[in-house]
């Protein structure tokens, strides 16, 4: 993709903060729904994972959600897999890992932003 | 900050693809040299932490380097730090606390992209 410079249209009227409770409360669900995929399936042999990825980012992208949070559903998600870790007495330092998978996240979610933007400003 | 929708305006000959050679040499050991200011005083009390990241996120976005280019800087960084504690018969385990310095700055980074958008596309 690199250096595209491609000027993604969004439409305001679907950005979280603009829905309704209704609808926001079905964005949130996608939203952790689809970053609780792609968790499950980071460390292991998924052939579709970039596409998992690729999903996730453009929902965080044409809703407009903060980078902050993203990170909150991540850590939501962790807290709950940490909790239940402790529940049957395993290590969950293997949790301390998925860091990277939101590093991954961010990252790409980063470059539609930059490559979105008008080429010649 | 939030939802101000700041159009950044930036210069291409900036871009640090489009710099010449030594320009580029300069700019490259500049975002190096930031980084790693951030990285030796990310878990100490610096009070002007911020603004020191702040200042690579700006270079990073005037520069409009890539994402993964950041990620390598921090690579590049930790791989270092490795060898040094290797060498000293220290253990290395405390490095992947610095995943949290660069979520941190690629959330930062990723958020002046968000906010660069026009408002109404």
């Amino acid at each position: 993709l690199g250096y595209l410079g491609v000027y993604y249209k969004r439409n305001p009227q679907f950005y979280l903060r603009n829905q309704n409770p209704s609808e926001r409360e079905q964005s949130i669900a996608q939203l952790k729904s689809s970053y609780r995929e792609i968790i499950l399936n980071y460390f292991s042999d998924t052939s579709d994972l970039n596409q998992k990825i690729d999903e996730f980012v453009n929902l965080s992208f044409f809703a407009d959600i903060s980078v902050t949070y993203v990170v909150e559903i991540h850590m939501e998600l962790i807290d709950e897999f940490s909790k239940q870790l402790k529940l049957e007495g395993r290590n969950e330092e293997i949790l301390l890992d998925y860091r990277l998978t939101l590093i991954d996240i961010i990252a790409h979610l980063c470059e539609m932003y930059r490559r979105s933007i008008p080429r010649e400003p």
